[in-house]
């Protein structure tokens, strides 16, 4: 059991220009486990209990703010709050710090790839003043790595010493590869990630910026297959919702609308004859259906291969595959079915923060700041029991958040859909 | 020129329940053209100017409240407003004409025949006093014709003597059939067509129900086309709306958005050669491109054949089709290109009525009761001019309404998204 | 009986550079009666009917574009659509008309006059490009008039010569009083106005922009009332709405709404005696009541008196009075009573427009620029039976359309309400 | 430092009927202090660190369902979410314990009292089904504590053997009351408490429900306020938000919002002469400027007295308080001002939950049940550090939580608005 502080570029030395009541110690740390059985564990194991380094701000800081520039990239897919966070960064940056350079690399890891020609934008309040108000990132964004060398060569060109990367877990891997490059030429150029995953998919992590708002925006959706399948005799309304691995946005949407009869995630399997029988029981019973299923449910059952430049495995599209089983089966069982299949997922990622996640993307584009302007390194930045913390990015990417099929969240699904445990 | 009059079931000798100093004389009419020229043009030929039957309350009515069995059917897909007008015709029915059987026949013409089992729902002001926060119809519906005879025989067995059909306009050919043989057979069952169509494509309607829910609902897809197609370099967002012969609802969608750099609708042709010249130059100057396509349009570039159960032609996927086309030329032109596909049809027609809209039903409603108890039939309400008259069922069904790609509202488009006029 | 035509500056010499199939005669009228018995009467007494011009693109125009300098200025209060309007007045002089010098005068007719020292703002498609996407106005506003003669020579020094009127009857008196000024002195300057009411009163007007927003706006607060007056025993939720002189706003929400049960409004007089016996009813019967007042409504009850800037009388808070009012009389009959009293008036008026609208503005501000263009002057835009039509400046603001308490849009609101047609 | 453990009706000899593997164990705590320096602080006391007993299903319960009469009662002002805890006890009580007998009181602790004659209503899967869609309480509410002993004699009298009372703190001091009372009778009733304040002001407690909607639904009236301060030469936008003594809702709503110039909450004190320097400053820089007050600041500065049915001090309104005081200090040193004053109050606190804050309720009420069955009493349901816990009634009505002046969440808002610290 460990306490896992943060890497450091190297001493503070400059006293810090936010107001001085207001710091947190470094040696300050969030307990991984709040509970007290844990904490009796660890006492009896003689040590201190695994704990996070708290974030917010420092007394004394590292880089000289006339001395910053910063910038900040967004890659992989749409996801709501990057401009706030964009916006937040920039902020925080000029108002609080006196930092005048800050850069917008534009379309993810290419525009920190000079020959790649997408010129960075100079951001400032004026700029970033109310791209809040529209969901997408300003930015731009694209999928993939890029040469870890050849963006080491730009970040010195162009005097960069405080990097942000908000992006998913390839995302944050690549920032990892940066961070070590700059070691390697022992620069003092901070790495300091967001993950921006609107799975809310992050390990140790409470809940990722994008995930509130995308349950909200999903429940529309579901709202619309509710009433195209109450619309028919004999009607399914069928929604896929995002969720590679992890399925937190279905699970959370489907409480949300108390409307869903069968939820499918990633975390818990099942067969197509397992959720036929319920199926056809349901359609006979009630006349109408609706499904809610992740993306990432059920890639077994299908024959998908390939991945998408981010390296993500390339999933078949369950919702057509479902669609088409139902028909089949519903068809040799000879009852009769209209299947809607609805795909929202690009409306919902490109939604603009509602206000709750709006003000967590300040609070983390804040303690972002803070940890840049302290001279850490090689973290990213989240909640862990409500609480800000830096997670060195090694730790923060090593695996996946899930939902556990045998848990409290789970059973609260099972018994708002009435779908049975056993899919199999 | 003539006057259209309505058909009647027999001369009115009830005195109406409804308040005496509003009542609308039977030989008023609402002119169909209302321009100075049409006005000279037709005094020049010496007759009346052609003119619909003025809707609204008569003094005197042919039905008795208390011999009244009304039924309610909604036909074809979901469209906003269904349940409005549900709710309108069972309370003015109710409160004004004191009629208390009220049948809402299920699942659309399905219902009106025995055999199909679907046992209809009393409606009164306490079932359907909510209806109208949902989308949907809370009947339910079905595509596709019954049989006139057995329907009729059904009429009979249940007593119904007015009835209420909403749908498009295969429903109001089956209300036509319905309404023929009911006279064959000297029966006193007035026929009332209620049009539902979200494309707004009734011939000589200024509108029609749910067709400014489906634009307001179609605003939101747009903006996430946008963000998508700007969260890219060269992404191109493409949005599929309603729209089968015509284009109506992209082409408000569109004024409102003013997103849009193209629209494709059914009454205006273009190749694919002459949209993509005109997208690789947009995306060359301007990194990304937002399209809304009507269903309907381009058909004659794709192979679909087939017909659904209401008859209409099978469409082919115009969305699915222009991406491919896209990926295509743009992969032949070596320019990268990135196209983000959303179908937001189920959502749009699913939506509850806003409350423009909703007043709207509920002035179709009353105006619907109205004319069934003067007993008028084989006629649908709809609005000429910004007043509600009556339209002989056979003529409202005769052509559609469509987009003239030479008049202001084409040309409001053109300079709105900046494409060129000719796309061949 | 006549036909209205417009005010000229002089003959059209130039081609139109807008595209040449669509234009309209300078003789086209829409007719302002379009019914048959209004045809009939007009054709007994021997003349033609009367008539507004149509409005439309010219095929010559009296302005060359390159001398234009076009001014705005929107007056008096906020209204959804203010900012739909300056930006396709904006972008149609500029992308049809090729007109380059736009002022967006500032804080309504105090920007017109130099010595306040709001300096324009210079339009251009950029600077319009997104704010339809906010309410209010980008330009300011102000309530009241200032010296002809002082802002007609500031027009000349700045060269304009088009100015657009955004603003109610007050603004467009003021307009036509610099038209006058204008034609006094023999200048070439069209005045155009665009009327702003969101009360929609202006007579022969089917509807105003902004109007249909407020309704979409007003019933939100309508269910916070009713929620509000159900969750206590013997609650009423009481909403203030627009509606000066004319109850529209407060008709058409409560009919969108279906849960108001008493309408107040101008145009129908009533007494606190008639409106207590109803309540108290209502009340013992229900337990709750839910009441929307339009501002203007029971005026003569209270002892307001004044006018603003605006010379609008300045009203008294006819809600706050009623609250006053409804606790004292269920004071003295000892019944008990909750009121929960909601003014929505700002959130409503500085909504952004919804789609319907927004496309409504865009055809006004089309329509606008194509007056102007033609060398039109003296008159305001606006739709006669759907169509859009010039009118007279001062016949627009010689009287206000009004809700007919005799007429069938005020049964409907009895029929939905279940309140008594006399309230005296 | 101790463990909060819950007061025990007695011991639990029933099998749960919910699924085996997801009980948690009687002694689970979570930890009040979930940071590295409590734990250490408490290591060297040589204690065990203060905790809160973990909520969730028990494997051994108290209750017999079958013996269950359970009773539920809403008091107090509206807040969002209300129906969305009513409908969770409910369906967690059907279906997981297979509870009957479910009774809704009506109107607060007046439906406990058998004298005022509301009659409960049945509590059914079918009669809370949809509920939740709506904001308000389907039950009614009303202010203020009744007769203790009366309540308990008519829970006797209705067999009522579990009390769910939502409510503020006074509501909760209620339930502490009749638990005591029926401890006193030696009375097998257990009585769990639901804390609804939309303040957010819970001592211990991460957030309560209705408070996320309540800032999601402040954002609205804040950009109406901005769009009107911005619409006048001078204009200023004042919102009151709710906030008795507790600024939460106003801090959050303004981060959101990002258009906010000055936060007044009670938890800061300021002088009138502090905010003038800083409004007339900034008026004559900018020309507009947006306030948002808590109901509960500068009570100080009015004469407000007396105290609601509640015991609430009655509160002066601060927000035309602070309208007079702009026009007259502006006034004095001849700035001209506009004022325009919103009150979203009702509107904000009648609104139906957002998405999160329903799962979140749902949360609340599988908990209260678990908790009742488990035969466990006089304390309420809340999350701690993220997790939901049992916190005893006394303790969480010992006192409130608040802004911290000198907190990192002020000094958002400082940062965020640029008001300035001191506005003494």
């Amino acid at each position: 059991m460990k306490e896992y502080s943060s890497k450091r570029l190297g001493s503070c030395t400059n006293p810090s220009p936010v107001d001085s009541a207001l710091f947190i110690n470094d040696d300050e740390g969030v307990l991984i486990d709040a509970t007290l059985s844990g904490c009796r564990a660890c006492r009896a194991s003689g040590g201190e209990p695994p704990s996070l380094e708290k974030a917010g701000p420092r007394e004394k800081i590292f880089f000289n703010p006339t001395d910053v520039t910063a910038g900040i990239v967004t890659c992989g897919g749409l996801c709501p709050g990057l401009n706030d966070v964009i916006r937040g960064v920039t902020m925080v940056l000029w108002y609080r710090y006196g930092v005048r350079n800050i850069l917008g690399f534009r379309y993810g890891y290419e525009g920190l790839v000079k020959d790649c020609g997408h010129e960075p934008i100079e951001l400032t309040p004026k700029v970033v003043e109310d791209i809040h108000q529209d969901g997408g990132t300003m930015l731009g964004s694209s999928r993939g790595p890029q040469d870890t060398a050849t963006i080491v060569d730009n970040l010195v060109e162009k005097r960069v010493n405080i990097l942000f990367t908000l992006g998913g877990d390839g995302t944050q891997r690549g920032a990892l590869d940066i961070s070590r490059e700059v070691q390697k030429r022992n620069l003092p150029i901070a790495v300091i990630g967001i993950p921006k995953t609107i799975d809310n998919d992050i390990y140790l992590l409470d809940k990722t910026f994008g995930f509130e708002t995308a349950v909200a925006s999903s429940v529309g959706p579901i709202t619309s297959a509710h009433m195209e399948a109450k619309g028919v005799k004999n009607g399914i309304g069928l929604v896929r919702l995002m969720g590679r691995e992890s399925g937190f946005v279905a699970v959370y949407a489907s409480l949300a609308s108390s409307d869903v009869n069968l939820v499918l995630i990633p975390e818990v399997s099942f067969t197509i004859d397992g959720i036929m029988r319920y199926l056809i029981e349901r359609i006979k019973a009630k006349a109408h259906a609706v499904i809610v299923v992740a993306e990432g449910a059920g890639q077994e059952l299908m024959n998908a291969t390939g991945a998408d430049k981010s390296g993500n495995k390339k999933l078949g599209d369950i919702g057509l595959f479902l669609k088409g089983e139902i028909v089949k089966h519903f068809g040799e069982q000879e009852v009769p079915v209209s299947v809607k299949y609805i795909d929202p997922s690009y409306m919902i990622r490109s939604a603009p923060a509602i206000a709750d996640d709006s003000v967590f993307c300040f609070h983390l584009a804040e303690n972002a700041v803070h940890a840049a302007m302290s001279g850490r390194t090689e973290l990213v930045i989240g909640t862990r029991n409500g609480q800000f913390v830096h997670i060195p990015t090694e730790l923060a990417i090593e695996k996946r958040k899930k939902v556990n099929p045998r848990g409290l969240l789970w059973q609260s699904v099972l018994d708002n859909t009435g779908q049975p445990m056993d899919l199999s």
